[in-house]
């Protein structure tokens, strides 16, 4: 029956297209409805402070594999990555619910694996637990997380509102999730091949650790509010920094200059991508996962950030005419474009 | 991995047993979460208006079967089993977001289809799409919604505050959208047997309809509001009467008396029941996915509630000694026991 119309393979969009082509459809007609699709989180007015939700949802075998990820990193993870949206919105999360559905090549150890994991996140970030579904699957296991924040009003910080000669910050350092997966998957595949061979992860915790366990930078939205400074827009890096730089951009209406020699990279995730023959800077660019926070400054609050640890400035924004660039270290300059984790690996 | 540990099969627990074994390792910390697991809906106090917040989880081949599901009438039915939790709080809902996971099987054009249903059932109920996500699965269709809402303090209604004497209400009637579903089930299987043959649903438009495009009773909320009485207990029924009357009793610490007689049983269900050898009063009580809702009023609120159009009185409260009884048409008293579908068609 699906097969008879007219048909569209959704891979003609890719994953930004179908969102805002489902957007198109959906309008906001509710005055508690601040913002809607688009932002890291949509944003509700119930009269007091701002309320803030997102979700996400993860499928095994799409978006983590059981076979090297534990399912209690499963369960931090999940957790993680909804709180680290909320965070993107300068706003604290303090509620999530977990619905999960599950074939029965699960036990009760298993779920409660999982949620020791969720348990363990939401007591490092504060949040509660308070509500869900639990459903069986056919097929494997899906989790879907919503995260709920709050936020004074004037707090929010949103996708859409940088501004020209703003300088642009990253918190942490990039590609390391992304390397981490590599080494992950090519020990899945040499295992696979020959089981007799024992996983061979070297000393490689640091980029493991950020693939696996994932944090969201609660301290960086702390520290800032301390020194006073509020970013003029602000986003989460879970696609990689290109994409998130174009996102801000296209939103805010202008454009970009990054710097590659600024990009921070830690030493453990450029030699290993050396050994993958892959480039540290697309890996930085692309690599996605990092969960760290890109967000935009005025001018003058450059002194004031300058001296803040686990901070980066990459560059500023421009104006729209002047494109979204990069400026490699040989000094070309070469346009940003949104790439996703299938380029990159043709790529490298 | 997972079958080296000592291993507990999730059937065991059933979905009640594992909901409860995973609200026990989460309490609540945060001032502003003032309801967790345990009731229709999460309640958040930022200050203004309650935020009532609620999600479900749709498995295809676990809750939907798109050999007879059309996905518009899907996507409008993710919709309102979500809005029918937050009308059980006494809240009004406001916002939804829709995740969905989808393999390669779909099309845009599918994917249309669904979220033309999503649209079709937020213009009716006045609520606006404000997130979601959107990814790939390996295997069928995956939906999460989460619906939020609104209501003064003093507006809410939970499940654990029924008292003895108060009457037990239900809205519209029962065991419809089960009997639906013996239909359509009934079809699937003599066409996967023989697919020349035309399916037959006969006129049973009825309690076809009542499977497919579930409503949520928002007009039930409306019209307590405007005779001016208040639940004093409201659950919304999803798993079907039985298991509803139980959750409001042991959460509430009471027993109830349930008249067999006194169900609300459309002509059709009873007939269509009749045909499949089922008992139409089991399939009320044991049938689910009503949607209607289940309420307990105040003794002094009878005379208004009782010229109501669309409630009927079904019972009252007791104490918690004396049970929770259903007085059979015969006159006789047999305890009520919460039972699934899987039961209810053993027994049929």
């Amino acid at each position: 029956m699906l097969e008879n119309k007219g048909r569209t393979e959704l891979s003609e969009l890719g994953e930004f297209g179908l969102i805002d082509h489902i957007s198109k459809a959906f309008k906001l007609a509710n005055k508690s409805s601040v913002k809607g699709i688009g932002d890291d989180a949509a944003v509700i007015d119930n009269g007091g402070k701002m309320t803030v939700v997102t979700t996400d949802m993860l499928v095994e075998n799409v978006h983590f594999d059981l076979s090297y990820v534990p399912l209690k990193h499963l369960g931090y993870k999940a957790v993680t990555v909804n709180l680290s949206d909320i965070y993107a919105m300068n706003a604290t999360p303090k509620q999530i619910t977990v619905s999960i559905a599950i074939s029965n090549r699960f036990s009760l150890e298993a779920v409660d694996e999982f949620y020791s994991g969720v348990a363990l996140a939401c007591a490092h970030y504060g949040v509660d637990v308070v509500g869900g579904d639990t459903s069986s699957s056919v097929h494997g296991f899906i989790i879907s997380v919503t995260a709920i924040g709050e936020a004074d009003k004037d707090e929010l910080v949103y996708r859409n509102t940088a501004k020209e000669t703003d300088l642009i910050c990253v918190s942490g350092d990039l590609g390391a999730a992304f390397i981490g997966l590599q080494l992950l998957e090519r020990e899945k595949k040499i295992f696979l091949e020959n089981p007799a061979i024992q996983p061979d992860l070297g000393s490689n915790d640091y980029v493991l650790e950020r693939q696996l366990k994932p944090e969201a930078r609660k301290e960086i939205i702390e520290q800032l509010k301390k020194i006073g400074v509020k970013p003029t827009a602000m986003i989460d890096i879970s696609d990689g920094l290109s994409s998130e730089v174009l996102h801000i951009c296209t939103q805010s209406g202008v454009g970009a200059t990054i710097y590659e020699d600024k990009l921070p990279i830690d030493q453990q995730t450029y030699d290993v991508a050396r050994e993958f023959n892959l480039d540290p800077s697309v890996c930085a660019l692309s690599g996605g996962e990092d969960y760290e926070l890109l967000f935009t400054i005025k001018l003058a609050d450059y002194e004031k950030v300058r001296a803040s640890i686990d901070i980066s400035l990459i560059g500023h924004i421009t104006d729209k005419s002047e494109g979204i660039n990069l400026i490699t270290k040989g000094g070309g300059s070469t346009p940003i474009i949104a790439q996703g984790w299938d380029g990159l690996l043709k790529r490298g």
